[in-house]
């Protein structure tokens, strides 16, 4: 398999969604060996760091790419599969950022509070022993936790010429902040434009379902994956699928919209494999969906819903995409 | 242990949460065997049953109680562990009703189209075999389910005097339609009134995370749960504790208001177990927060949030009240 | 016309809708003249009173009701005319409180940051001249305003049993806090119990429309007013008619909904009077409907739709049930 | 006074915000006489006419622009002055679209019921008579209305790089859809680009608050306007203000979040006119700020918060440049 390794300058970091061109071409059917930055860029390197003071507001979020994958049309569906995501760091950082965040009054929900404290913490990660290191900064209290790396911003060029900040979630992916884009998964997206021009980043030792704060453990990231593409079939929604589970990521204030989208998507995701009506699915998943929800900070919120395989008939979406995607990565 | 067997008749099914005189008084420490109607008085029993025919809307969703527990005082904390949530059929039922529902217009989310049709399905419940069977009623599917039973309504008389039908989730329990309340659980209620008036019902022989169609599998259950009182330490919302995870539920409208008071509630109440101060908790759940919708349909909706044990130090919820009643269930 | 005079002592000061034995017993066609007290039940007299000190959160926005209209069934509507609504005092007062207000987290809304400061404003009305005068309380500035007095709470006993909060706006009325409830309109309510077991409360000598920090200028008023009983044609929600306008006010969570909800009745109601189908009304409110936002802080938020009757053809509602009453109020 | 006349060729529409080169570049103090076609391009003609079938979704809402003005820098504010907005035909038309309107389902608030029928509705305008006549299409109902000419569209380059579809309002104004942009009013936007980049559009011959169906009367329209710019000073939220009101436009989703930032941004602008702290000025604003909707139907919702001129002490916003540019105007 044709493999490609890139690792972009500072000036390559792409700042948004469209708007930006191609910083290579890929075939479908080629390895990627990605290295992404943090959020912060890698600005933020200890517990008395300030974005307000080091971050241009209109600079974070930098992500890899974007790819032109070739042949690929508006209408057709983009196939991420992540074989790797791990940290390329020994460190890890979050941080609370005045009017960001799931618990405080913001540039959206605005109040007249006074905005929370403005605080960063670093975790050591230990990729070895898979744990990240949770250090208190107004006291002493230390909590080992798992690793589980993942990465919080997959997307493509959004539909309409529409140009959109990296920090967003929307119908194109972006932002989603989910702790399900982890190695194992592929990622399903529509393509609005030739080239599909998909980009990665936002990696993320661990993250807890919501995001509270805004920010997860934020890392650089080695990133192996597979780019794949099947014509025609774009989801309205980013679907993810690992070996346990169909997805489907939706987004959107409130949060309450971005569960319903995601419902509706993998109704007729769901309805369409089992060949059974539009009622008779929304009753079954009724009682077989889960829904995490992703985050709850970002310009629009990211809410998951699930349906365990183990469920159903074996019924392969995409004609076994994901199987195959994951026999390739196997032989890797 | 005293024990109290207790099986309502219809007239003494209980609508709200306050208002109703208490059907019996049991001291903390006092073991409850009670039975349960499911949510349609049990008059759903074939797919051609129509809840607008067969039920007055001001009679849904039946409960099993209320209990006024001795010694019961505002501000008091109501421990209700449940040991068994079993099916008392082997059926149950599910239905779509008119603007009811998460992914259709409802009476509160008004739209001017045609309503959903109004369709019913009935489950197969084997409890030996640990399975709930779905039939389609549009096709000929079929898929076996794990049964996973749970209460649907656990909850208190509510604060200010307020009388709430059984429908409605709140700061008091109530309808919350959360998959966690099962056996093996600790539900904490804060109490509003003298004696508490605790009541419980609606079954669920399995249900998915948001409750999509707005009704789960539901059916009658045997509860086999012990009552216990903690005097003071009244929870703003809410709690579950289980062998796993401290949880809230919280509840409201939009869900992301529901999200946010449940969070504000884990992050003071793991805080007060921890010793940490408030920005270092708030930093600490967002990495390691679950947070699993419960119910998108109900006049309030609720979420849950969670965090593992396993991942923090052994600060054991008021004092080791959970491991006492896991040891009391044991016992029994 | 029979005329009932009352002002109610603090002990029969109503705190809920629903759950009280009704203060009288009125026919339809009586004139009521009733004394209301302010949401504060007079106990916040000078800029240094804090409602976090003087009052018990369970006893606020005193009601005076209810009262059981004869021959008033489920299914009914109810008239409420009111013909005057003017100060009892030569004072009002406003006043933030910790946690409450569209402009702060509150209890639903929750956030981590520090409440804002509890302050309190001191008005003086001038009934003569119409003003009431706003003075600073951190500075000296002063402003002359316009009277407009209003009630912010009409309701009946709610469906389904429910008893609610006074502070509480929904179907039944309630705390809808719209400066529409002036003296001159008409509230239809549909009756929910026998009698109906109406109450009113909480005047405003004016307030801006969303009543952004909570509370408006509250004071205690002198109402007149007619009631009236309309057998059958229950409206869903509370609807207001005055002498150029019909209106209706949806309450709900986010705003959205009780902006549909009010949308979704007002074409109703439209359609009926001008025997027009659905989409022709949409389209006509489309270009018509006026849309003040009511409150933004209560526990439910409330949206006014309205439409100017001089766009519309003379299609009396209620069968002029307006202007019958704006006669006989004329006449007293 | 310099003057430029401009209509665009079909080639020349502007169908996004940002992104797209200027057409023109204008000095501050110019006059602009310009022409705008309809949301549909003019290509919806009769009541048989659908979008679905004439109308490329990617192409809605052509905007006349962008114009570069001369000097403009991020964080300047440009005044934009109406001197009058005039129908450019005798005709408008509505239109329901499937999925798309405030009392539908929608692809963001997504059901699974179907869609509302797609109907069309003519308009006859009479700038004569100042009249706009609605005319059923299920019956023979005509109705006579006020012709109120207003622009739904006004807005700059976005901030972050970002582009953005002409259908949606945000901080940079956009599709604001306020019948409070009429002749008489001048508009104030933040600069986010060098030159600004504004363009207008989206005629409206009158709109109700809320723009229910999702679409006013759409029309073509004359425009004459004044372009001037202030250094400095540039406002989080698109302000208006008229010979009677201030007025702050907020967008987003729930409309609680729009309404939000426009009061926090209308305390923030009137305490600094006043020389008022914040809390007095959020009493203030709480009695006098009226709150009338503009949208619930577009990607993100608008609220318009305004405070009437008269009850304020003379304190002109942006040293009086609105009184300036009717000076100017009136001189035409």
């Amino acid at each position: 398999m044709e493999t490609i390794e890139f690792t972009p300058t500072v000036e390559q970091y792409g700042w948004t969604f469209g708007g930006t061109a191609p910083i290579r071409r890929v075939r479908p059917g080629t390895v990627l060996k990605l290295w992404t930055d943090d959020a912060f860029s890698g600005k933020l390197r200890g517990t008395a760091d300030r974005a307000s003071r080091l971050l241009d507001a209109r600079y974070t979020n930098p992500q890899t790419g974007p790819f032109y994958v070739e042949g690929a049309e508006p209408g057709d569906t983009l196939a991420l599969h992540f074989v790797s995501i791990e940290a390329a760091r020994d460190w890890g950082v979050s941080t609370t950022m005045p009017l960001f965040g799931g618990l405080t009054g913001t540039t959206r929900t605005a109040t007249l509070q006074e905005p929370l404290p403005e605080l960063t913490w670093l975790y050591e990660i230990d990729s070895g022993k898979r744990t990240v290191t949770f250090a208190a900064v107004e006291s002493e209290h230390r909590l080992v936790l798992p690793l589980d790396p993942m990465l919080g911003t997959v997307g493509v060029a959004p539909e309409r010429g529409e140009v959109r900040s990296t920090a967003v979630p929307d119908t194109y992916g972006g932002n989603m902040d989910t702790p399900e884009m982890r190695a194992g998964a592929t990622c399903y997206l529509g393509v609005n434009v030739a080239g599909a021009l998909f980009s990665i980043g936002d990696g993320h030792a661990r993250q807890g379902e919501g995001e509270s704060c805004g920010t997860a453990v934020e890392t650089a990231m080695n990133v192996t994956m597979i780019v794949e593409l099947i014509k025609g079939g774009a989801p309205a929604w980013p679907r993810i699928e690992d070996d346990e589970y169909l997805m489907v990521v939706g987004s959107g204030r409130p949060l309450d919209d971005a569960w319903r989208v995601a419902q509706v998507e993998l109704i007729g995701w769901l309805g369409g494999l089992l060949g059974m009506g539009k009622m008779d699915t929304y009753q079954l998943v009724t009682q077989i969906s889960r829904s995490p929800i992703a985050n709850m900070v970002d310009p629009n919120f990211s809410a998951v819903v699930k349906v365990a395989k183990e469920f159903l008939p074996d019924v392969p979406a995409y004609d076994g995409m994901h199987r195959h995607l994951r026999g390739l990565a196997a032989g890797l």
